[in-house]
């Protein structure tokens, strides 16, 4: 493993896991070539003509997908941290005494902390995919076995239609699913509202497994997993604890600080001009977020104003947005709270989608550069407008990328953030880790006013006369340094262990993480 | 090219247009290896950021997606014979002055007759797929460059998805999309319903144009062709003539005899234990099967008895049972009336499929296998069971596969013919040419009987008592002859010339079609 200095000027390695990598490029720079991964031409002579898939359990489905050391296998992370199928597998793994797994998640959670005996004693070799919390710290402690790799959700879709990651073995976690393997996740005891994160697994991977404690009569309507996919069906008692799957309600915050950040935005998007009819926007489920999407709701109504669409992460609020006509739709990636479920269940126009649609940048287009603004978060943000959300100023891995960076290609990205967390300032001289350049980043709103990026000449001359407190980044850097008594201290990292590496949405490495020195 | 005999006996060519083929192995014989065909790699970086793919005209969308000759351009039949789009497109190409193009369109019709003279001037080459009425008539009589393949719909999909059909470029008529190429056959000037037989198009072929006479704002609900496999949208005046791509109302047949028949297999079935709660049917369009429809559902509503599923080609006669409640589900291929249309456009319950879902054999399952029972006609059937849907006795290839050979798994396959049409019988001692092997091909049913495979042991002695005129199937061949004067003639067939060869679901070939020697 060599280490090499990519174009944003980071170190990152030659080759992860034996698996050569390719440096990021620049943005849009690294054009693909070569054809999409094609998984093994399978014959309907090999499958029950009844179309009844289930067997008996995991067990019996792992063995018969032929489950053996070094494979990779998927899950994906609707059920976030109620999942409970994902511990249930690696259980079985473990009783298999198969070794050397490569997990390929579509996110970690607190819950998995559960596998960290798994990543001790080997059954896990490493994990590829977003982990929060408590394994992103078991990784930083040099602990993992190989190298992590994350990706953005499109990244992952990327990764996996490109045949960078080929899965041996995906196992779908279904709310309701049928004989025949055809699932949805709308509906049923453990309802996550759709199914997006594990599209890709059921399409591209060798050996598909769906995992149900709601199994119905053959066609499950509709089918976010289409059956013909699906390999072999299990029935379990429970796949998880459904009030940490979604939330029963989703609240604003109210915190000043954040309900300022959120009137600010309101008043930036509409000040730059992107509230009129036909408009777009994405803002995801965070406190500040929710209160945004108030202020915004306020506008629009005043306005008499009506979107086209939104995207999801769905919520109550998105819900009602739609519910009341201040949008045609809601494009939809994830839901977290029953509301948003239900409205997925019964509101044609609250349309499930998938990181293909929204995200997969090796695609012929997709949905997040035609947004007209997005409102997203991070950890660090530096003065060159660079992002970070996966690791904190004390070099921790905490956190996921999510569609964090696929999101950046929108018309305008505006990042809400307080300027400080813990008294740790969140704007930074350089980020600790490089998870999107700043050229795609716009605008940053933090609780003492507004940096836009002066890229964007456009967006400064829009909002002049606004009224809006906008500053240069430099001066809210000042500012919060002063009052917290100067810049966070440098983590102590090892440089020498790579921990983890940032994949860019195309494939190419942006960053490297590593170990943290106690 | 040297002919070889199956293992049906037949003979076909090892090679066709320069492409090696295999011979027919049997039902369920042959094991595809490898892997699903994978198209090109794609970058966001070289589609419009702002979702905006509308070109100018079909020419500059032709020309952008590197049209030259020997290409492979594919079409679907959606629009049967009221489309516009696929006489104007090669016009266009015509025009362009391209050459020897392999047309592939999931089905050709009357209107079609149109590209005659793009046959005769060279600039296409040759068809693979389904040649209904006059473009059948001139392969028939061997004026055709290439040789033409016939594939049934699960065969075509199977085709693409494997890699045995390239396709350069892919056209999809659209009744509605958006600039983005998101698109739905529910809605709009020409709509048809649903556009699952261009799906594979979508998925697979290396460039996608999209033309609709009804672009709407993005984004297009519902997406049944996703934007995503898109790279050019085109706008034309009008896709075609509603009157003739769904027609006003279907109706059942007035024939005393063929009222008869379709009474039979009402009683047949009902007789064999298949009318029960929780079944299964597919039954076509034409007059005899609507017919058979009033009576199935008589005696549904007399026995208090539901279905989960039926299967379309949806009519309104379907789109009753679904809204009387005498089904949960219609899963629908194509609609053939404007209630079908106004169905799926209208009731979640009514569910667009494609060929992936229903038909492809190379898949993990699929749903056709998994029909109680399905009613399909035949131009020819002989002692042996073996069924023929594409040519007349007299040779002529006048017909396409449909989903005819995919629907042969259905636990109890029943073919509705009449015993002769103008005064040639139906029953022969051979057909003219092997479209479906007679081990899967259970009942036949004709207003003089009804002929029982006599591998089925378990339905001969299900009806027993039934009353039902059961017959052996050499009885009603007897007695017709007997009726008509004799066997019909035996076509004059050049045997030096296969004008096309016909594909079993697996990609191999079952037969041969041969120039009619006037």
């Amino acid at each position: 493993m060599k280490m090499i200095k990519n174009a944003a000027g980071r170190l990152v390695p030659d080759e992860i896991n034996n698996q050569k990598q390719i440096p990021y490029k620049g943005v849009g720079k690294y054009k693909p070539t070569g054809h999409k991964y094609g998984p093994p031409i399978r014959s309907c002579a090999d499958y029950p003509a009844d179309g009844n898939k289930v067997v008996k359990n995991l067990r019996e489905a792992l063995e018969r997908a032929g489950l053996k050391d070094g494979m990779t296998i998927s899950t994906h992370h609707h059920f976030r941290d109620g999942d409970a199928l994902t511990n249930m597998l690696f259980d079985t793994i473990h009783k298999m005494g198969v070794k050397n797994i490569r997990w390929f998640p579509s996110a970690s959670f607190p819950v998995h902390s559960h596998l960290i005996k798994y990543l001790e004693d080997g059954t896990i070799h490493h994990i590829e995919g977003s982990m929060n919390g408590p394994l992103g710290r078991f990784a930083s402690e040099g602990k993992m076995r190989g190298v992590g790799v994350l990706r953005s959700h499109g990244g992952r879709w990327q990764a996996i239609q490109d045949g960078e990651v080929h899965i041996d073995i995906a196992v779908i976690a279904a709310p309701t699913a049928d004989p025949f393997g055809n699932a949805t996740g709308d509906r049923g005891p453990a309802a996550c509202g759709l199914l997006g994160f594990a599209l890709a697994d059921s399409i591209y991977a060798d050996n598909v497994i769906v995992a149900t404690d709601n199994l119905v009569p053959f066609p499950c309507i509709p089918w976010q997993i289409q059956g013909n996919n699906v390999d072999y069906v299990v029935e379990v008692p429970t796949l998880g604890d459904p009030s940490k799957i979604v939330s029963g309600t989703t609240r604003v915050t109210k915190s000043p600080d954040r309900l300022l950040i959120a009137e600010y935005i309101a008043r930036f998007v509409d000040a730059a001009g992107f509230v009129k009819d036909g408009f777009s926007f994405q803002a995801g489920a965070g406190g500040i977020n929710l209160a945004f999407l108030e202020f915004l709701k306020a506008r629009m109504k005043e306005k008499g104003v009506k979107a086209r669409f939104v995207r999801g992460g769905s919520t109550q609020y998105l819900v009602q947005m739609l519910e009341e006509g201040l949008t045609d739709f809601i494009l939809d990636g994830q839901t977290f709270d029953l509301e948003g479920v239900r409205s997925m269940r019964e509101n044609p126009n609250h349309v499930n989608t998938s990181p293909f649609t929204s995200y997969n940048f090796h695609g012929k287009g997709n949905f997040a550069s035609m947004i007209d603004f997005v409102v997203l978060g991070a950890t660090e943000v530096d003065l060159n407008f660079n992002g970070n959300v996966v690791t904190h100023s004390d070099g921790y891995l905490l956190h996921g990328i999510g569609g964090w960076q696929n999101c950046l290609t929108s018309k305008c990205t505006i990042l809400a953030i307080p300027s400080f967390r813990d008294r740790i300032p969140v704007i930074v001289d350089e980020v600790t880790t490089l998870v999107g350049p700043g050229e795609l980043i716009d605008v940053i709103v933090t609780e003492r006013g507004i940096a836009i990026n002066p890229n964007r000449k456009d967006l400064i001359k829009a909002v002049k006369g606004s009224g809006l407190p906008i500053k240069p980044i430099e001066q809210i850097f000042e500012e919060v340094n002063a009052i917290v008594g100067g810049k966070p201290a440098k983590p102590k990292l090892n440089k020498d262990k790579v921990v983890a590496v940032i994949k860019w949405v195309d494939g190419t490495v942006i960053d490297s993480v590593y170990q943290v020195e106690k």
